[in-house]
């Protein structure tokens, strides 16, 4: 069978890989870029080089819009040469790019009052630009069962085999899908530089300290990603492969929805605030990798333990384990109540968590808890509480402060176990600190 | 009367004032620090320098201790030459550095174990190099009803008009009391240097927007007195008046005792965190109005405003004072409540406050509703609610958002207000989020 034409805009990093391999899957593909230089590149990579934005779209039934922000998608689609006029009736148009799910929702809303017949689909995409070349990205999608008919295909092609998530609850549903989860990856971005960063004050060795986090139950799949790239240093930040302002947009849409919904999410606010002490120190372009700067000076993959005796290296590892169970536990819970409270599917949520940028292992075990309401009481026997969670941190606050190391997200996550002791949750497994976040207390709803 | 003879060790910043005041004061002052060019400059100054630390001690039934760190005070105490056994018999001790409580406690303890003679007095103060001069610092003294008597007329002498505070508790209490003090002052600190970065990422003219906070509902001690710092640029920095490694010392002990009672105190810790990051950056040795480099990279008082309309400058300089109406208001609770949990006398800690460099306009009037009870329902008529300041708060950090400055406070201020609405005070006064710091809710205390 004939493979549709398809019209694309939005050439870059992730949406070149993506309209590659739809040229690669059998699809003609109408590759569209603000930047003559990326048609250029697509065409000799087999694509097909639209003239135009318009040329793009006329005759596609099936669009994919790619580029890099909400402005950008509505002048893409609402502009002099916007698509949205050019598309032919009945037309299945996917927007892929990151952005709000209540812009999402609105940018379907406008495009049905001219154009009613146009199945909108919202479905961002997780995985970075290899992923997208290789068609193996994880893909989130919303909007109306008629629409995720049209578009499955297409998303089947970019997607991993069982990383199509057709998420229930319309546009918008997929946006806010990788919403939640992008709370945990903002979280743990954060979190392996901290980790490293601690590590390094510590006069741990680099490499082995995050062996030892990515192999037992501090692992998360940021730190393992990542450390290469912290171990790396400067040499391998500029150009990186993912930079902080990539995450610090993610972080963005996330904070501005949570201040819309009035949610706190101190966590992912305290990251965006480092991201943004980055940016300002210059840092922005660079690997997210770099934020462990704000850390330590230097190179971390220079630092020498050879001094520490066997005792001494056990003892301040699992100083760092300590923060990071402490962190990815807060940081389950804040994930978690905010996906609960925005009417996400959980089951989904954890499904998709679980095996995607923003996993723990924290949450493969705890944060299910969470979902399941196995907390207080009903969490598992000889769970630990968040008093001895607390406690653990605690120790580790103390020692980052007497090494003069700032620790932003284990202060943050202190405080915020802190405040469920207070509400009376301090003998309540740990799991009970998700009850700070949904209004529950010892006299609430747990 | 012919007033007996002190002597005094630690001739710093603040200990050369004190030291040549008592001398002005008709005093006979044996003074002594580990540098000797110290003790020459108090020489010239008209003191009398001791040639050892012994000798400061021997016959000296009154003695001042005014060394930087608890560290010292130990080695002062009980080192090779320590003053303990050196001291005549029933000498007055006057421990004015600050150090925490628990640590001035212990060291009683020691003291009294071969000296129980020695009468102890735990006398911290604020007030700075100039006021130690002067002789007009507050001064917050814990001890026996004998102990406290005998150091009076030195106190007084050192301190101004009314700013002597003797501390029902006993030893320590007088260090819990500049300690809570100090949680005003360390959020504060910070909070003008987020007030000036982003009142200049807004374009606003510094010397205005300062102008329009500390002469209204806005106004902090810090801010009043910081602000012509911050306006000075690099140019005034180094030497500062009053280093990054001070505030940080002090906020320290604040967070260091919160975590020994797991008591939480986010904002506080927050500050702490960014002044690691100066630290990290190489400004700790720089006056704390350094601390505005964090949030805006070139001089503020560059900043032109002339561009922007009066209403849009009115409309800007509205968030700036929204964010310190915000963040000063969650101070005063973590500050109060921390106060409360630790038995503090909250009569005098308001008194002390109001009047000191912690004080703020908020505090007095929001303060003291927090402290006498009036929250929740029992909250003046009309007061706003937790909701409403949240609202407020949350423009700004939206604002903020889009102009790519951090803000810390701003932040952390309203992580804790939402979770105070999550426990369902969002419809109570502003006040009541104490509550959230005290394990109350809509269910609990209040």
């Amino acid at each position: 069978m004939t493979k549709p034409a398809i019209g694309f805009v939005g050439l870059g990093a992730m949406g070149f890989g993506m309209a590659t391999h739809l040229v690669h899957e059998g699809y003609p593909v109408h590759g569209y870029d603000v930047f003559p230089a990326s048609i250029d590149r697509f065409q000799a990579a087999g694509g097909i080089g639209a003239a135009s934005l318009r040329a793009s779209a006329e005759d596609k039934s099936i669009y994919v819009c790619m580029v890099a922000s909400a402005p950008q998608v509505q002048s893409v689609l609402f502009g002099d040469e916007g698509i949205v006029q050019s598309l032919p009736k009945s037309a299945t148009l996917i927007l892929m790019s990151t952005i709000p799910a209540t812009t999402a929702q609105s940018l379907a809303q406008t495009i049905h009052t001219t154009r009613p017949d146009i199945l909108v689909v919202d479905a961002p995409v997780s995985g970075g630009a290899l992923r997208a070349a290789a068609g193996t990205l994880s893909i989130m999608a919303g909007g109306s069962p008629a629409a995720l008919e049209a578009a499955t295909p297409v998303l089947e092609a970019l997607s991993a085999p069982r990383k199509l998530y057709l998420v229930p609850g319309g546009i918008g549903a997929g946006s806010n899908m990788k919403m939640v989860h992008q709370v945990l990856a903002a979280i743990h971005i954060l979190g392996a530089s901290e980790a490293h960063g601690l590590a390094a004050r510590l006069g741990l060795d680099a490499a082995r300290t995050a062996e030892r986090i990515v192999s037992g139950e501090a692992w998360t799949w940021m730190h393992e990603n990542r450390s290469p790239r912290i171990l790396g240093g400067e040499g391998v930040w500029s150009p990186g492969v993912s930079a902080v302002t990539i995450i610090l947009k993610d972080a963005g849409i996330i904070t501005t929805s949570a201040r819309e919904h009035h949610f706190p999410t101190p966590l992912c606010a305290t990251a965006e605030q480092i991201y943004l002490s980055a940016l300002l120190q210059g840092d922005g372009a660079k690997d997210d990798a770099a934020l462990v700067r704000q850390y330590f000076a230097g190179p971390v993959a220079e630092v020498d333990a050879s001094a520490l005796s066997a005792e001494e290296q056990e003892e301040r590892t699992q100083l760092v384990l300590d923060l990071m169970a402490a962190v990815n536990l807060v940081a389950a819970a804040e994930a978690t109540s905010f996906a609960r409270f925005l009417g996400v599917d959980l089951a989904q949520f954890y499904e998709l968590v679980s095996d995607a940028a923003g996993g723990s292992k924290v949450f493969v075990s705890r944060g299910l808890e969470m979902i399941e309401g196995r907390v207080g009481e009903k969490a598992p026997a000889g769970a630990e509480t968040v008093d001895a969670l607390a406690q653990r941190l605690e120790r580790v606050a103390q020692r980052a402060r007497d090494l003069h190391c700032p620790l932003h997200l284990g202060n943050a996550a202190l405080g915020v176990l802190l405040m469920a002791k207070r509400a009376g949750l301090g003998g309540s497994s740990s799991t009970s600190v998700v009850g700070l976040y949904e209004g529950g207390g010892s006299r609430g709803k747990l």
